[in-house]
């Protein structure tokens, strides 16, 4: 292999970082709107930021006193590569989240002349947290690859590090976000009658804040772990199959995925043009099938030039289908019929709403795991399990243009907060919103992508245990094999009650704090007065960071002590254990979660009674249950499930030196 | 052996229903009160016996069709015993019911003279299905052992008709009871204003007798399969490892167990004396505890007689000791001080106690998990695969007494619904009352029991599955295994979505033809004329029987598909799978809806602004969600567990011989 191959990964990522700038700067250069939104706007970021420090201390504290038991009991440089890891996806959330929270007050400008210039911002914003992600993800970990020459060990830090980042950001960002929301909302549209976004809030700007370290820097770094984990395992298990060209290939694919993301955002860019009744999922759609066609042309010749097979390329084909066809089958339970029979449940009251919405989401387990299954048998059947780690490389390589979707959605949701909150033309919001429904329907091939790359990503890191680990089999009629799955099977369980609680209970306190304040600040009714803002982003922040590392050490520590207790087998049964139920656990959450959302949108458009009706009443208790479903616990245990095993990977091997 | 060790189980059976048509006569000799209590108590008696009639069609139809499939593929004394334990268990559940249904009137009759005479009948009605369930199981499994010299293959047989007639029976009866108690509540309480259990409403009728259906025949099917299961796979793996003796060995424990609860049952009687605050759960405790106590001494002594060894003793000890303690997990977690704090979030409304309620049952599957986890390693290095099915059959060696205190509740709780019918002294139902909540407490050991029980035989039927087909090891790091896992782990959550949307469905016709009736019968809210009970019974009946079907019906071919599919070791996978993460599902939603119940309870005593209050009516949204959890869905994935396995067991060495 050339290096220039072995180079690909940092090339592309250095590429694709210098396009990150020159994005940013057209973002930045528009006009970010008058002195209220950009002083609301500016609130947000401040709020933001301030969260996102706070967490990073914690977070760094925890990471390099790991790093030293990494460094003292292993090696150095796998200590290194660790908290390069950690670092470069805190600094890819970060920026990403950064420029978030200026092209939000950007996209309410633009709103004010068409909805054309609005969808180009937004979207540019969103491709700015799509390119910092998969760049610096990608520059990393090839960096690491090319100075070590592949070593397992090392290149396992490297993604340890971004799972450790990610499980926090996403389990604090998501309590943040939701302990913030559900504060706003009780105090202030229930207690206060107040509207929703009013500035006389005081836990509005922490709302705001929430989506953005939540659904931004939290999702971003949630999908870099996903990105650099699926690489990393392809790269092992791709080396055990085809050497140092198995190795180098995922780096490849990944590279010119990169590319392709790149000409799908240009693409996009062109194609927004001023004119009636425009339709941006046409857009949105344009560049993402664009990229991901590129993409496939170039998989298929490099497949056959560097492996000598076209068997490398029909895995990634088949993980791309299979990817869109589970996002398919999300947005058919979350956002077609099934949601309609859904809202008209409501009608008989909040009981029939909740327990038909769960009935939903269980139900909604079955087509994807069958999915799953169909890429996971016929992936082996090909290439063994270099395959089944290279269907998620695969749906995962144009994550550059579909992470720009994800991220363009809560960009368009902040912009129309900004517009509400300074009292813009409601045109305006009705722009906003209409760019943030299309964003919810577009981001759907993103999820399937999401769901079907971790699952598969989860096998091979489970395969990557087996071989680091010198196992010969993991025999589930070895009763600690079969103990260990139970105990793996329970994790994603507890996991989510820990933090549906903390949600629960930082909730509380906000709600407390917003009605001290209501009561002490003279004038902040009538709006003489301004509310402490940063107080409540406080309070959002210091809750969120005091439960988020419970539930994270739990990730760390299970598969460690399982080791002493049942030994180096058992911890494989765990981690089985752990996937499978897990991943049932994130669907059903993830899907009713959307699904009350939805049927309250739905009933909001006036269907069964419309707004204020018994119906959206029902509906609203729905969504309030829905949402640390989908934005806390569901998404979390994804990350649970591949952080656990990169532990194994890691810590187990390191283990075993000293006491076998 | 002497015959006598390998007859122990019928002899035992025979002692067992001997003393329960002795008990039966103490029951029915008691005076049913006048003519309006036994009227209302003919009328949920012919419901009950209308709906079970109705389901023993549709079951037989499908018993006799798979007989048929058995004997023509295998043998035909293999399908005469599958339909002699479905037979048996039919039997058990019927006679069961019908004692409980003629108990409840002469409960409330004879609490209006005391305490002490209703506490007796109530127990004695229980301890006839208690009695009745152990007795026809050990009497059947233990003839069928006989007949054969312990043939696999026909044990398996009779054991995969228990668990079809306790997976029909579990779902179709929660399907019916949870839609009357919906369909009443939701138009008799909230639209026409009457009172609960008031005659005027159609669907009272019906409610009462899906307390019988559901809460009575269906949990004794469900036992009758657990205790038939945990002694059949006892005695295969037994047989294994100390030969006969070890075949015979659980049967001996069975067989001593019950007559261990027969004295327990006996020692209640006498302990029961008319006193001034007579505390009832001292009686029940005392005779539960004498009937393991003894039943501990004699299986020390038969462990060392028989196998040479206390080995077997002390794994039959832990499990009960496991048993106990995850009995006062179930009860700390929807009894105690969580429960207080549970419902003080129902003060912030309904969504702050479904999150926290869903968190709590989901938190509750920690210490359990980790318990068996404990007992199955510790079984299984005693005395093997053997040891972890014997600790299984030890928590259940006394179902007799458990079962007895389980099915009293009902009782209890149905005497107090007659006794507010027809208008007795308040005094009565404030005894009632004391006798039902009593019984919720002093049924978690059974409930420990069943949950411990539950799991520890599916591990040992898994041990069987594999051992019937020849597999050598079932190693998760196969594809197959693992795609079956992830396929296994689906179903449990497929499962509980139909049988939750059932419950829905049939709730809303339950609810138009409430509607129906109080239109269209003239003189029916004035009390003049009388609503058509029997139409409601039969709409709940129709509809509860349509359901039940489908999710059956997924446990039985699902084994059946990834045979074909993916083959026999992947179907162990799927095995494995469906019981790690539907024992997690199946307690997370007992003890969900269990904590709902009892946190509405809480509140009713006065706390948090009692009856009527803002807290009230949140947690009466979130009784109703944990209906269908803890009585639909949640204790049916126990039988979709040990259904699958049994219908491996059985199924699959067939088609090898066909396909192989």
């Amino acid at each position: 292999m050339g290096v220039l191959s072995q180079l690909s990964g940092v090339i592309a990522g250095i590429i694709g970082i210098i396009f990150t700038i020159f994005l940013t700067f057209i973002v930045m250069e528009i006009n970010p709107g008058n002195e209220k939104m950009q002083k609301i706007s500016k609130a947000i970021q401040v709020g933001a930021r301030a969260f996102l420090f706070s967490e990073y201390k914690i977070l760094y504290l925890i990471v390099f006193a790991f790093s030293l038991i990494l460094g003292f009991s292993n090696s150095w440089i796998m200590a290194l590569s660790f908290v390069f890891g950690a670092t470069l996806s805190v600094l890819a959330g970060f920026f990403g989240m950064s420029i978030a929270t200026r092209a939000n007050t950007r996209t309410a400008n633009e709103a004010q002349s068409s909805l054309a210039r609005a969808l180009k911002v937004a979207f540019n914003g969103g491709a700015v947290m799509g390119m910092t992600v998969t760049s610096l993800g990608l520059f990393g970990l090839g960096l690491t690859f090319f100075l070590t020459g592949g070593d397992t060990i090392v290149l396992s830090g490297y993604a340890m590090g971004a799972s450790f980042v990610a499980l926090f950001a996403r389990v604090g960002g998501g309590i943040f976000t939701k302990a913030a929301d559900v504060g706003a909302d009780l105090v202030g549209k229930t207690e206060a009658g107040i509207p929703e976004d009013d500035p006389r809030n005081p836990a509005t700007i922490a709302d705001n804040v929430g989506d953005n370290v939540g659904d931004v820097a939290g999702m971003g770094a949630d999908l870099y772990e996903s990105y650099v984990g699926s690489i990393f395992s392809a790269s092992v298990l791709g080396a055990l199959m085809f050497d140092v060209k198995g190795a180098v290939f995922p780096f490849l694919i990944a590279a010119f995925g990169l590319i392709s993301s790149i000409i799908g955002i240009i693409i996009v860019n062109i194609s927004i043009k001023e004119k009636e009744n425009l339709d941006p999922s046409k857009m949105l759609h344009l560049g993402t099938y664009a990229a991901n066609v590129i993409e496939l042309i170039i998989i298929f010749v490099l497949s056959k030039l560097i492996l000598d097979t076209f068997q490398a390329a029909l895995v990634i084909t088949l993980g791309m289908i299979v990817g869109i066809l589970i996002g398919s089958i999300t947005e058919y339970y979350t956002a077609k019929k099934p949601i309609e029979k859904l809202a008209s449940t409501a009608t008989s009251g909040s009981a029939p709403l909740l327990i038909n919405g769960m009935a939903l989401g269980m139900e909604s387990t079955a087509i994807p795991v069958i999915l799953i299954g169909i890429a996971t048998i016929v992936s082996f059947s090909l290439l063994g399990l270099f395959g089944i780690a290279l269907a998620a490389v695969g749906m995962l390589s144009t994550l550059g243009i579909t992470l720009a979707i994800d991220a363009y959605g809560p960009i368009a949701d902040n912009a129309g907060g900004i517009a509400e909150m300074s009292g813009l033309d409601p045109k305006v919001r009705e722009r906003t919103d209409l760019l943030d429904s299309v964003g919810n329907t577009t981001a759907a091939i993103g999820k399937g992508f999401a769901i079907g790359s971790a699952t598969l990503t989860a096998l091979a890191l489970f395969a990557s245990y087996i071989q680091v680990t010198g196992i010969s089999m993991v025999d589930l009629n070895d009763p600690n094999v079969f103990v260990g799955a139970l105990v793996g099977a329970m994790l994603p369980f507890l996991f989510s009650a820990l933090t549906m609680k903390a949600v629960g209970d930082s909730a509380n306190i906000m709600v407390n704090e917003v009605r001290r304040q209501f009561k002490v600040i003279p004038g902040l009714m009538e709006g003489k007065a301004e509310p402490d803002y940063a107080k409540c982003v406080e309070i959002a922040t210091a809750g969120s960071l005091k439960k988020m590392t419970l539930p994270s050490l739990l990730a760390v520590f299970s598969p460690i002590i399982i080791y002493f207790l049942l030994g180096k087998v058992a911890v494989a049964g765990t981690l089985a254990g752990t996937t499978v139920a897990g991943v049932m656990l994130a669907i059903f959450m993830s899907n009713s979660g959307g699904a009350w959302d939805n049927a309250k949108k739905y009933i909001e458009t006036g269907k069964y009674g419309g707004k204020g009706s018994m119906a959206h009443k029902a509906s609203v208790i729905g969504d309030t249950v829905g949402d640390p479903f989908k934005d806390t616990a569901g998404p979390a245990i994804n990350i649970l499930i591949k952080l656990m095993s990169i532990v194994s990977i890691v810590v187990i091997p390191i283990l075993m030196n000293l006491f076998e």
